[in-house]
């Protein structure tokens, strides 16, 4: 009951970093739709590391394999199953970690949960490379959405204290939309690009790691998806965001900054245009009662820093209930912010899919 | 399939405001557990109005029946199911709401999605009222975890500008948490209430009403609990917050402050401690993994303003379908964050347990 | 995680035999659908006792009373709860049963499974009075499915060695539908009648009870409805019929009779009718592969004798652990079969909405 | 929404008789459990198809790879997939199904879900192919069953009009369930085994098929166990069983015989043996208002013939709008009432380790 997500389009999530292979199963696609893998592969690839210095140079070799639910480029309504191989996986590295667990990371937490009988490997089912099957449902999802007119793109809305503009939430244009959905370091304002890359190169340079926001928008969406209270829009949305790791808050439209505010600067006021009912702000990200009004959906979730740094850091040793020191080996990313924002977009992806 | 929440303990609530009546279905709970029907109404009365100034005085009769699932004061293990009646429901004051959606409220997109066929009537099955059942749900819930040793407490942490003190992370006493549960304007810091309702106050006097966030923590919560990915703690937490209305944000231990940290200040240290591993700080709010570290589990939610203000505002009307002005009537709470704290213990009672 | 069904459409199902009052809570209705409330009261008719021989002469007033969800007579979209008053509970029947279990019905499970704080008394939630408000939800979603041109119409197709004819399972035209579903004793051929009651008559003059077999059609239902494996037509229905007490078989098409069959004999032809694809027999039942194939759906459920007999039993006494001998007084139908007709109607009308 | 079965362990199959592969995603399964994958691949072996003349002569390579799940021999937690490549898959034989469904399968009814999208061959996702991966999910929840003590058979209980003897439904003892639930022709009399494969045998001869029925025991299964109504034991088994191809009904205990008894035959009397509350006979199938009494839960299924046979048979041609004659090529089960054993046993062990 853990690694499956949805009712009406549902994925279940396998593997751990270094066993045989991870994947997921889709079930509840519709049938006939046909599907470009190479704009699969480009989510792929915008999520796999080892593109630059912001990320760990650890080589993944993330080609998906369709064992089931496609017939040629066209999906068959069958559950659809995609399966990656695992390769390149250095166990070395991890030996000591089974007694002492890394701060920040999930090691501890399984441990008692799983009586020690996890696969510690990597984080196993708790890695990171677990996103890559779900960016892989993600961009099946997406391009079925597209078919619908709804589109999804997310990008980098800070790093450490560095930001970027944020979306202009009552109007998004495609060109937006396809530029940030390609891109592997996601900008609306490409000035701060280099800006951000110095934060991550500083945190990597003092053997640190350093987090970040993610802001994303869903566009075309019409009014009146999304069911009231327990099935509305921001809580499925959030159940699916808070399944991708380092994930530790979520705020739709102006979100906090709403309790700072009074209900005549908060309230968005409806008007005509062009004969269509809109807000004239977008502080409620598009969703009012749990429910689309037709407006872009618009959100923005917190990325802890990565957890695994080369610092030495306290922690304790299970084997001797004692007290411990812990340098991580091995090659991490100081900063997993740009590669989240293909995972963010994926699993809104699939949430919208579930909503629709 | 919306008003309902839960796998284990599966709450189903129904009503609208001003309708017969209102009140939840419980199912899953377990037999032989005696309930003290008193501490339920402490919770019940709580969340009712008309208290004080910074609520609406629209009187409430919020005295739930119980229809089934308890003979005497003892739970069953069948389906309890309590219904509030409705009475004092004075329709006419809502009566140009029909055409005329209000701003920042479900009118518009309950209209577009139950096709106009909706009780709009004080808000129908989106008004605030419909809490009032779910504070029932939270109060049966909660005296079974608190039987298992586990306690939920929330607090006022802002309204507007004024905030309280925030829950001390890593130890959380008893004592403090019997303070809050049983407070109608709950705070760890005492003095700060004359300015929070001085802050309220003002807003009322503007014919305009007041955000906030709430502060809520659950101790006693062992470690091992919630699963990974898609049912983890936070997630699973966040799916019955947002079914609160009004809320628009949440966020797990430092939250989004996390985003501008790095590793080494973010992570928690593991210690030994009276032969317990606990963790030095609790910045992951007591969850790592989706899954509890022993250490309190803490969030925060963001509230927005009540929509619901005296000041004129731009709509649009829907019959004659141009831009219209739009004044509400009646008497509207200013700031519903008070009324809202023991909102949100209920519904993290009821996550909670279905997590166990 | 017991009383309620459904996905789509969710029906949560609360009360107990003497307890304060008894309901459901149906969650996903489609808003707009006008309900004919006299036409739900005739379900809930057929399934009251008291109108004959055959039944308990226990009266029940069995008029539910309308919650929520429902503005005048039309559905809004909200959950609508409906809930019967209990009135008329003659508890002092019911004394030692606490102690003795009744052969055939739940007091020894229940007591097991809910550590004897189960409500005993008329069986409590697990009374049979407990399918009137499956009949309620059963009639409202009747009325949603014969907006689509779907029908539902159940006969009694046996009592004891007493047959009624059966459906003709390639073509069932409305007036034998319309009859049968406004039917107390529903008989394809009535000239059964005299006979049926004559067995019941004869099991009660004996201090003893009667089973039974219900027959059940669908028509109306077109091609392409439900889904491989496990979501197949039916298991689905499969699980809402066993939710109906007493029933301890159910088989589709042919069923049972298809394992002495050769393929070629029991294979249904297809050919070509007025355009469209037909089969020449039904011995499927109209589902191929879980999947409706556009012919009438039917399937035959078995219903053991009531439990409850004035004769004599051997049974436990829990209290003093030693053998005992138990005479169940009170009134009870000696063939609960007619009156579960409405009832198999009433579950199978909430699965297949709950399918389409 | 179709191939998955579970709420605590939930199992999702995948993949198309002339795909890739097919195999199956096991989610929720207990951290810590030793798996003997000897005794899967024996009961993996027991489904396979060439074992002799009442099955396919196609050969089949079965052995599942373990992605995920698994640390050497132990179960970590985390969810298990278990994937099968196929091999051997002769397309060409299924080349005229496209536009001429087979009398029986679900191709005719695939078409019209699918939109013609599905893949047709050998069956696509409907083949009895994918019982394979549910017989291995089975083989996995029957171990950790068995670590409780409870174990389960099934046997031939017919083929055609040839019986094997039932089990004693009070008293079924260790050596017999061993015996069946290792065998691949399971019979609790050996000595209508030759009887029975006269019948297939002659069936075959006549390029025809044959049905029978298959009886179910699980011994060892504790009182208390399931819920009432919609989750009763009857209902998550049946749900189950009419997942498995072919199973056209189902029934518990005496099942429908008991529709033709009295109360007192029917019922169970209760008595102490070796101070424990059993029953005299078992008519109920061991399950009272849907939970285990703690006697065996016994239920019989009813498989219809295998629909492919070689005799000529009418169909229509769905391109040429046209009746139309069929004659189905290739190499098909005369009777695949015996590899269905081990599918009932499978489906039946997944369901029951859901209910604990």
């Amino acid at each position: 009951m853990s690694s499956t997500y949805g009712e009406k389009i549902k994925i279940s999530v396998f593997g751990e970093s270094h066993g045989n292979g991870i994947g997921v199963v889709i079930d509840g696609l519709p049938a006939g739709v046909k599907i470009d893998m190479d704009k699969v592969l480009v989510q792929m690839s915008r999520r796999a590391p080892g593109k630059d210095k912001t990320a760990t140079p650890r080589k993944e070799s993330d080609l998906p394999k369709v064992l089931s639910g496609m017939l040629g480029d066209t999906l068959t309504g069958a559950p659809l199953c995609a399966v990656i191989e695992n390769t390149n996986t250095k166990s070395g590295d991890y030996g000591n970690l089974l007694n002492c667990p890394r701060p920040g990371h999930s090691d501890y937490t399984a441990y008692v949960k799983y009586n020690a009988s996890n696969d510690i490997r990597g984080g196993g089912h708790f890695s990171g490379r677990l996103t890559a099957p779900i960016v892989f449902a993600g961009a099946i999802c997406r391009q079925i959405l597209e078919e619908k007119g709804i589109k999804i793109a997310a990008h980098i809305a800070s790093i450490g204290n560095v930001n970027d503009k944020s979306f202009n939430p009552v109007s998004i244009d495609d060109k937006l939309i396809n530029k940030l959905s390609n891109s592997s370091f996601a900008l609306i304002d490409d000035s701060v690009e280099e800006k951000m890359r110095a934060e991550v190169e500083s945190a990597r340079l003092a053997q640190d790691s350093i987090g970040g926001t993610i802001e994303c928008a869903v566009s075309g969406i019409e009014a009146g998806i999304g069911e009231p209270m327990f099935e509305g829009v921001e809580g499925v949305i959030a159940k699916a965001v808070f399944g991708v790791p380092a994930i530790k808050g979520i705020e739709f439209g102006k979100g906090f900054e709403l309790s700072k505010m009074r209900g005549s600067q908060s309230n968005d006021p409806f008007e005509y245009k062009d004969g269509k009912v809109v807000t004239k702000t977008n502080n409620c990200g598009g969703i009012l009662g749990g429910i689309t009004n037709g407006m872009p959906v618009i959100f923005r979730a917190g990325v802890k820093p990565t957890p695994s740094i080369s610092k030495e850091q306290d922690t304790v040793d299970l084997q001797k209930k004692e007290n411990a020191k812990l340098v991580i080996k091995g090659r991490h990313d100081p900063c997993i912010v740009p590669r989240a924002v293909p995972v963010i977009e994926a699993v809104t992806a699939v949430a919208i899919l579930n909503l629709l």
